[in-house]
């Protein structure tokens, strides 16, 4: 028995009393799609950049629990969308624009879906600060380019910040799996960039106005302030789904040590084994907390 | 034969006098390619967000000038990369994040190429302000949330701007083209929001902090400054470009008028027709500008 309404914390009085409603990036549409039905039982979302990945890890994962080979269910370009029981995968592709609209159409579609009980985890690469490439990083905040743990919106006209906050528990959860599987993992705070080069103090830019002393007493400072990696989403994810009353995660691979260099130029075997080990902890972690048929 | 050099402006000194780098997000390493013999010719690239969208066009484009059908060269999943004749089609997700990546690694692979007199246009779809749905908007340059024509980075813990600029002359080329193919059309400012929902002032997302006479009062405002449509990469896609010293023109259809309502809930023909043209507008000017073989 689905639930009256889903615990979902959607503010905005003008969806609530909406019944038509086109998720547009999605390609979904709630009036001819029965959301509740398909949708009802979600409890966990996973994301990651890469739609590639993302389709790997959802294929993966129904072959490892016994499941049908699921479809791509979103009907645009923009995004792949998979489910297997009541996990969904979902390609966010790069930087904070791209995740929020399929937050946002994430959020709506499971509020008009009336699910309940919600996490959502972000698994990504990132560069990591002062830990050796192929640890796995679990987030514990997210950090700006103002190193403040908010996310930064421009709505009519005017700055607004939210708060990038992440869920505890979850965080723990993911370091007790990672350690009972023995994967090399940190906890820290993940600095959101807005790009990959200039935003992140990289020297192998189009363009770089700072010496190279300059990038590594930045690099220093963040690592001062708890920062363990860098990447392009954190903050947004965080404030978004705070906002929403969805918990969140976030579990990311440091691809290199930038405080070792800037280039990402690891040997395919090598990049392959250290995508997988995010993975392979949210695989574990799902395995032990739902039951799948 | 080709210059000695480029006359792409890369700052950066680093990779001035760098002879190894890998375009991480392209998959392609300057090692083991001639960037010179494949990308040396390259006059004009292409760009819009939807991977499917480019590919289209890159493949239509061919065969309207009797080129052999491309094959995509990008040899990451992030993003697709086709060549015809002088023309490179890339995609750049959606957002200014996901853009930069593609931006700074084109203006160094090209610049690697020993590539000359460059322009770059964005083909995209958009919000229109005040304008009807299917109107092309040809961009005299890009506005960002604080109302400004500029584009925010942050760089080492420092809020940077740098002037969103785009280029009169190929602006004005385009313009020509779109009254001489008759598609209805207006030259104006381009919002540059960082999301789709609260960053453009609509009514649809998962959280409204504003009344809908907020929203048509914020619209009315861009429209008294100028602007005639909004996207997500405007102000992002000019600052590079002028930075690297590459003519750059934004030419985006608008879905729908957003002082009518927020959905884009337009008909798959008519959005097939909108989509298409900006589109026209730009295979007419290159074919008319460039011989192809």
């Amino acid at each position: 028995m689905s639930p009256k309404n889903s615990d979902i914390n959607v503010t905005n009085k003008f969806i609530r009393n909406a019944e038509k409603d086109f998720l547009y990036h999605f390609g979904l549409d709630r009036q001819s799609n029965d959301f509740e039905k398909a949708f009802g039982d979600v409890k966990v979302v996973c994301t990651g950049g890469c739609y590639k990945r993302i389709e790997n890890y959802a294929l993966m994962f129904a072959k490892e629990v016994g499941l049908q080979t699921p479809k791509n269910l979103c009907q645009s370009y923009r995004y792949v969308l998979y489910k297997t029981g009541p996990i969904l995968w979902i390609s966010h592709g790069i930087g904070s624009a791209s995740l929020s609209i399929m937050l946002i159409e994430t959020i709506k579609l499971l509020y008009y879906a009336k699910a309940t009980g919600v996490s959502y985890i972000r698994i990504g690469t990132s560069g990591g600060i002062g830990v050796d490439g192929g640890t796995v990083i679990v987030s514990s905040g997210g950090v700006n380019g103002e190193f403040k743990q908010e996310h930064i919106q421009y709505v009519l006209g005017k700055k607004v910040t939210n708060p990038a906050v992440l869920d505890k528990e979850l965080q723990l959860e993911l370091v007790e799996t990672a350690k009972k599987l023995k994967i090399p993992h940190d906890i820290g705070l993940t600095l959101c960039a807005d790009d990959f080069y200039e935003g992140q103090g990289r020297l192998d830019g189009a363009f770089c106005n700072y010496t190279e002393e300059d990038k590594f007493n930045f690099l220093e400072n963040i690592h001062k302030i708890g920062v363990r990696n860098i990447e392009m989403e954190s903050t947004c994810f965080a404030s978004l789904l705070n906002r929403a009353n969805i918990k969140a995660a976030i579990i990311c691979v440091a691809l290199v040590n930038r405080l070792n260099g800037d280039q990402v130029d690891v040997e395919k075997d090598t990049y392959h084994d250290f995508e997988m080990r995010p993975y392979k902890i949210v695989c574990e972690y799902l395995k032990n907390k739902f039951t799948f048929q």
